[in-house]
């Protein structure tokens, strides 16, 4: 039996998407059903961007725009629980609290945020700590950690693995960087490393990288090393 | 002091409707400051219909697409209640319990939908009973109810006032009609009917419609009577 | 596995009715203990009635009144879960929230009402509906759906097999009867409609009625069809 | 500003007596108005013991039984907070921690029962002893405390004062008795005696009574003292 | 398949027994390991006393050091639901609705105490109560019920077998003695005595107790009889 | 009106200091009865440290650790908000939702840490972000920031105002130096800095450091400054 966080990017939660929504969602349910636990974090995508905009127009203060987002990626949740039957657990959990009971019926837990200034990476990151996850899976729009961000440099670099330091470098480079590719955050980053949780990043859209790592394939991705 | 419900129509909550927004939270913040009480139920408009679509096509069933639809309301219910800022009540209440644990603290409630199989239409209504409200205002695209749909017959004829039992013939024809033109459901009509609640539809989109009613105006909108 | 919801009418939780109750109790449990997921819908019977009668005779609105039949009918389904030993949960859900963390632990799930404004019958058709039910069981205290009110006219007739559209005739025919003979609330019946739940109505106090029904009998009660 | 707690017999929610429970919370409501804050515990009277027999006929065991009566006694609660208006709170406090909610929020807060093997006398004491109020005023079914009890003995005596330790002897030999003359349990007297708790007894039956206490008057009832 | 019902003294989690509470936890462990069903029950021990003492120095009420009470017996509920992996439930319950939550997803279930005015042993009790329990367990720190106080009169005889009115005397001395020797409290005699639950007194750090008794031994602790 | 959040280091809450902690409860009470708004985190001082190392003895993981603080921080919570009297709210609020509901009825909210990898500095900052405050109060137990750790260092300089940057740039040192001495972690200054949160470091042993700077004076402890 292992225990599994999954951080899906909200990204994928956008019309046309269905197929690749529907596919992620039954490798789960097969991983659960071999016996398995697992938490899925869903990020707000599209629905959160665009209230946040809707809400900075209306000069609603930094917080409210994080609601916005929270909820968006509840929405979010709430299709991808749906999709995993009696497996997937519903309401979708709205603190650590309502997280643990819900944890505590052996389903799998789906959910969106927790809470403002925080992000989705970082409640994934807390869960896999509370619960003493043996893995914790950060699926993004890329297919790992690069040198420096693939989306502008065509001659980026997959880490196949990287150490939490490099991690940390690569973090604070971004944030400097307007076109900023979100990988993590330093909470996330933090826990992660004061845990030792075992991580990797993988490309959400490509729904093999899922099934590979799960299989327990180490060739996909980009797994954080503790030096 | 007067207790008012109103019900704001989703499709306001879209880009480009920001001022609309902000105008209509300003004329009930000040309905509020002036020592009335008000709750405030929103729609889930076009969030709610895209989710729901997507919902579709992954085979979710109508309840779940129900819950979508109820926590797209919800995303319309923070932006509101966050507009009216020390008047508006957070979280967005969940149940009828939390509505009236919220109603309790006499700041101005707005949530979106509580249950499925349950439209937010019935909600107000609901909650329009369990709070003794004065007034329930319906706040719709359209300027009231009119004899056909407005949007289909170019001489659909406004009435200004209809009675409960007229009220029903409409909706029923509507019910059996492709093109909906959606007032209010059964459950809503029902509660409305039983309690004799004091009931108005306007539009929301022509924000002085509601700061007339508020004032006490009689000659805007739709009433109902109860022959 | 099958996911069954049955609606026991309140009128059973009378004193004098302890064998039936009990009876009916073990029925369920041994279809639970046999691995099938179920939940039950109590309504408010005779401790209903009376104080509803009380509250109108002290002038509550029609909302508390709901209140008061809500929570007479969570009083029966104290009754009803702990009869089922280590298979019933408890406390009894007061949401829609409630009733899916409670879902989540795999017991037997025995509720009241909900909420103001809406029936028993409606609370177990959203919840044969969120659950996806293979199968709503309405326990009456008649045989099922007759084309009359079997207790006004002698010679009315139970109907073996009715469409939603037919029952929809006869519930409008009730409703503007006084002597009404409650089957099922026009909410009930929309979602009953739009999710196609297989349905029948059998009489609660003849219990072996309920047990030729959840072993797969098909000539007992009044099934309902989707033309 | 006064911060009074007051239990009201269960007895008094019965058919009949419906002139005599709007007199009383009308006096409650006042008392509100003029700015003192109220708690108020009902018993769970007939309906309670009707579901307790039915339990009993049905081998439910003692903490089921006494969450029946705790049941009813919500069920009175739901009845009087509402004829407190905007004053009464709702829902019906289920815990300590909910009943100290709905204290923030300043209403006057109605409670039935809170958990098994705990009498509302004890919830009513506990109660006011987190708020530390001023006052608790247990209005029963008799005058008072008498040397014995005053259903079986004619001329049994009303104490006009009574020390704790006077009260905890007539407490035992009542409990020893079969026809027993319920005025406070073990549990209720600890509290009282511990935090030194202004108690005063007084018959629910004679509205004027609660009346003159909140009065401040003093010859009316028995009033514990604390030698 | 047992269900046992453990109260642990508070004085058992300080610093230096950490060997002492994971044996005990480990032991509770494997029996829920082999089927079957516990609640654990923890003291608040040096902890409370500490905060307790604070408390009174600040002049805070009697109800609210109780609440310091239950929140630290809470500390060691976390502390030693924590030890037991996947068996053990969180978040610690809050009410005795949050228990039954708890209880019904199959895990053990650990808490501090519930409400104020109400020790731990009576939490225990009323949950050995509602749940049915075939035993409940109380690990004091010392072996036993004793004629008289152990650690004042070293002649003091452990009681293999008492009743429960032999008891309730020796809690009525213990209580009017200063040098308190606290076994048990009147709500939790009450509740053993009604429902006739069996019980067992033995020595929480003499882990090999707990093991004996769950095994089925007999000649450990003290065990109570109902004449 | 003034929305103020104070952090209260958690090293107040020990034995001997009572005063203190009577004489800032006073302050803070003081300028709540005169229209203000407050919301106080408390830190979880000498317990959480104590429970923290019986955690590590016991190989508990780091997010319950995390817990074992956060519960440290309600006891303090709990003795804090009882000192405010009326004014003070309870229970201790466990989630960023439960403290909208508590700050809605216009009570001092007084709250320890919400959630594990989160330090209640973190949670100082998000609440005055959500609520909007007018400056955030950070006391600890040195007078504000200083340029090197003045318990280190004696000739570090206090700095009466520091912008963001030089802040981030000591709280970066800091991190890597072993005697560390803790302002405010990275979640906390990024939530100031992209909200400009007003903040001020004081000394919460001086406490006429809190009055000075509720009183408006600016010449008292560090000030933080968004270049």
């Amino acid at each position: 039996m292992s225990k599994v966080v999954i951080k899906v990017t909200g990204k994928l939660f956008a019309p046309g998407n269905e197929d690749l929504i529907r596919e992620l969602a039954s490798i789960i349910l097969s991983y659960a059903a071999e016996g398995n636990r697992l938490a899925v974090v869903t990020g707000g995508g599209v629905t959160a961007r665009s209230y946040i905009e809707m809400g900075k127009k209306l000069g609603l203060n930094n917080a409210i725009l994080d609601l916005l987002g929270i909820e968006s990626a509840r929405l979010n949740a709430i299709i991808f629980t749906s999709l995993l039957g009696s497996y997937g657990y519903l309401p979708i959990p709205r603190s650590i609290d309502e997280f643990l009971r819900a944890w505590a019926t052996d389903k799998v837990v789906v959910l969106g945020g927790l809470q403002p200034g925080q992000s989705t990476n970082a409640v994934a990151a807390a869960i896999a700590d509370i619960i003493g996850a043996d893995l914790l899976i950060n699926a993004t729009d890329v297919d790992g950690v690069y040198n420096k961000d693939p989306k502008t440099y065509p001659d980026a670099r997959l880490l196949k693995a990287v150490t939490v330091d490099e991690l940390e470098k690569i973090l604070i480079k971004q944030e400097s960087k307007p076109g900023k590719y979100e990988l993590l955050d330093k909470v996330a980053l933090n826990i992660i490393r004061r845990s030792k949780i075992r991580t990797v990043f993988i490309n959400a859209f490509k729904v093999d990288h899922l099934r590979r790592v799960l299989r327990g394939e180490k060739n996909v991705g980009s797994w954080v090393t503790f030096g």
